[in-house]
């Protein structure tokens, strides 16, 4: 994707390797979107020299915006918010007993003076649609390939809000069932 | 602040006049980083055509983040970042019996597609400093400033901790106490 | 149903095909009380011109109360409600980690002046009953076909509560598990 | 207000005189709007007769909608709904130490069979809206009050948003307060 | 069970035949105690007239004690309490999106003047003990058996311990398994 | 009230004598009863003896039923529970930040084998109802006492919705506001 | 409190200087229990290389415990906690629209690995208390005074049962009020 | 593990041989850190005399730290903590509807005067870990094992940050999924 950046845009950190599934798709949703990212693992409680390091290093190193996912006390964006003025998305994950909630919370609640941009439990794609919300803003080619996929997003509903107009919602049920949904 | 721009490049927008004290602290926080907001009033709910044109003609004016102020349903971020490709900021706002739960849910728990950068409940110096994060991304001067920001922040927790260190606590809380906080 | 009406009374309105199944009870329980709905799909986020659309022209259409269901931040209803003065109904689903709390609060705590009518977790069949209701206010067929179907409810709990005093506690829930329940 | 009906149109239930402040909202709105209606004192739990014979006689008397608020345990709404095929509304009320969250809850959550329409804690002028949309799907000339107040509604929001965009923020604020807002 | 009563002392209800099988236990846990019993289905919303007319007549019929077992909005318990004076045991159940929390304020949060006990979520053997308690205020019988009963279930723990103590946890947690718990 | 009994038939028990004010309703509803009683104060965690030698004693001493009230953990019905067979009803007190959350989920979740009678969160005239309810099983005295408080409670009720539907909302308001309420 | 130590054994750790307030109780508890100690301003976010050489050094300067204070995302304590093998004490407050329960997941559910000893929200006394339990495992003076500290509350308790018992409720509350609790 | 103690430094209590599963990683992460531990079985509700009796003797018999688990209600740790001044953990358990959150509330709220050291929601890890925090403030040996134990657990994550940067996110996963992870 050499015409945004032939280094990564977007850093993607988890705390601990059981997080990388759930962040799957927001690696997916940023290489749709032609945006070069890297996924990294830094523990803000195990191996935090390596996570403040990182904060540190990202944006000399051309990283715009970090992605941090953890779940339960899920301070890690937090702890890169706090040594770097890179905006930090926190994507909470839902592990353990109390659902996502905890992750939550202690991503949003981040006290006066460091934000973290706290997107939905689990939300990983939205994570990534964020991250490229937040370049397009000094950069129009990532705006325009965002503004492309915000088109064929709203070209796939409309398709299906016609097909379902059309056929009727059991006979949609049904394509979806067979169709494996 | 000519040198970084003469047009908004922060919108703040709330969707009743009642959310306007609690935002103030955001224009407040991004007028001492010297970068140019707009403060409008535009409602998801009662006046959902000015909400889409908003949203719809910001990027177009210049303006590079959206910060939305709401409580209760909160629904003002999320219709904002339905017609923008902005990155839209949700502030959720402690309004009624629920205490601001209500808004914080509304806006971070958004579908895939369509992500809000949430921060704390009534955390309107933190969706300031959130847009500059982001506006720093591709303004040397908006991240020039922010650091200093920071610095001045670091500077006076580290007054408070030496003088702290040094009288000890009561006669600290005396001092507090009669500075009136 | 023709003695009710030709054209749809009631419609449904899904954000995502994912919120079909769902709602299929809510279109069965319209059904069973012969009153013309239609299923559509509009989202408020992804295709809001379609949704505002929808919502716009649902009363000239001859639409007397909208049933909308949502997950997660659930803006759907709302988004509807402010395009409308016919009744909407909010069906939250439990969608995602906060198991339909989010839908739930994002509906039910609208701001004053746009209302919407909100009705359980997962309640599709309450959903279509309380349209039924609303639509029986002016038009005593429809109140016919909602007294028969609650008098039916009602006779069959009667019936059941029969055979529990007959057969007692083991023989009822043997009879019950050999039905497949 | 003749036009529409001499009778009550709406039954505004409280189960305790505590409850009747907050429902004045609802009484107030519907007085703007022209319908008429009645407060009714009617608890489900220490005068069940009476609540029950209300919901009985409701539809003959000509009432078309009920509002049923109530905090706590909040069963009158459901019991209201149980002894009429009327649309009821469930107001929940912020009573005690959940806060309104049990009334919520024992509203919206009612079992299949018998809906209740919920708006918001404490949403008095929610309920009193809602109830002149449902009200209006047989009642042109409520539909056409209705569309007033939501056009006044948005030209009163209209007007702020003009204001704030004329004198900023600060001098908007300024004016609220001296107007003791 | 002669000794004690002939008659029911214990009244367990349930408005859905699909709660009876969490009321099981509570039914075996009054058999082992030799406490006579009746399992009846009444509905607080579909058959009122049934639920008031059991509440109205139980203490006549010799009935000391009603379980009144529901999920989600859980109104049988305080609807049979309004019609009677004899003590009303909640049995909230874990039906629906809420896991029973619904269901549990619905209980514990009646209006002043009509208690009901509740016990913990699907708690139906703790329902039962309760009862036991409650009855054995004014029977000795009642009393010697549940004192009985718990030193029983007293004995049990203390078995356990030892055998604990003497194989140490991984030896013990193998029989554990091997026994198919 | 030498006819029911001159030893106290209710021991209310509070673990801190902070939390003596919000029983004192209790003690004034079982005076009201005239249903004897005694307030002790006996900590869980603080003199866990003096708890234990009180539940152990108390029906030896002709108690017949314990109404224990606490705030945070809350563990005194339990404790109490643990060393008595009678039946103990938990008061959760709205003490601390989480407002009596944790004090309800403290009692009402007791596990299996040792039940308290839950009542609502501050709710010391129902905690002192329901232990009139519990004796009334085999007092016929207490019941028609408690009959007699029933129908007063009714009655009240009654008179305020005449007077209610005499003078009409706005009218009742104003005389409730001149009463001081 | 020489015999103990002359160094601090406790630091108490605060991320701001408005938590300085609450955490003072603490600080009286362990000058109670003649605990050196010492009170330290150093913010998880705003200065996180002074926490982190805070925790880094404390051992090594004689600390056995810390106590860390923090409202909303809390992570001061998991900060700490992540560069020493001390134990860390976790003391929640009831800071913003969530009234401390943020702060109490945050601090609670840390990930497996780095443990928070986490105490309830504003319980800065038993913060303290905890405190000293754990010198007191190594400190047969501590373990001393501790049991005199408890001693003395079992026996205050005391007196306040055998006054509450010999003056009656009603007594006891005027006494209480003069006193002006 | 002759060099540290003999004698059980650490002493596991459940309330329920159900609850033995989840304390089973507490004591292996004991055993791996050479500290001994012995687990026992003791209710406080069923079984409160042997409770006490462990929690009396604890110190005596050389026990440092005591390990409570519970879930529901949980009173557990806090009956032991009412009868030694050793410091106790509490293990809140996911058990039943509530998911922990009961057993978190009940343990953590625990007030004035008597603490309980929570550690999270079934982390059972986290709460031998503490332990040794504990132990090790007065045992340079256990200190030296924990720091093993927490170089040991840094260089596991070091280790697999390297191979993720080595090897790529998907490559890597596919790893994960291959060992069964």
């Amino acid at each position: 994707m050499g015409e945004v950046s032939n280094l990564p845009r977007v850093g993607i950190v988890v705390g601990s390797d059981s997080d990388l599934p759930p962040v799957r798709e927001a690696a997916r949703t940023l290489a749709q979107l032609g945006i070069e990212h890297e996924v990294v693992l830094a523990s803000a409680h195990r191996t935090p020299d390596r996570a403040v390091a990182y904060a540190r290093d990202a944006a000399g190193r051309g990283v715009g915006v970090i992605i941090a996912a953890a779940g339960l006390a899920a301070h890690l964006p937090g702890v890169l918010a706090a040594h770097t003025t890179l905006p930090v998305i926190g994507l909470p994950l839902a592990v353990g007993a109390l659902g996502g909630r905890d992750a939550l919370y202690s991503m949003v609640q981040m006290p006066p003076g460091v934000p973290v941009a706290t997107v939905g439990i689990g939300a990983a794609r939205n994570a990534a649609l964020l991250a490229a919300r937040i370049l397009a803003v000094g950069d129009p080619e990532v705006r325009r390939r965002l503004d492309e996929y915000v088109a064929a997003m709203r070209a796939a509903v409309e398709r299906e809000a016609e097909r379902l107009a059309g056929v009727g919602l059991e006979a949609y049920l049904a394509e979806r069932e067979a169709a494996g949904k």
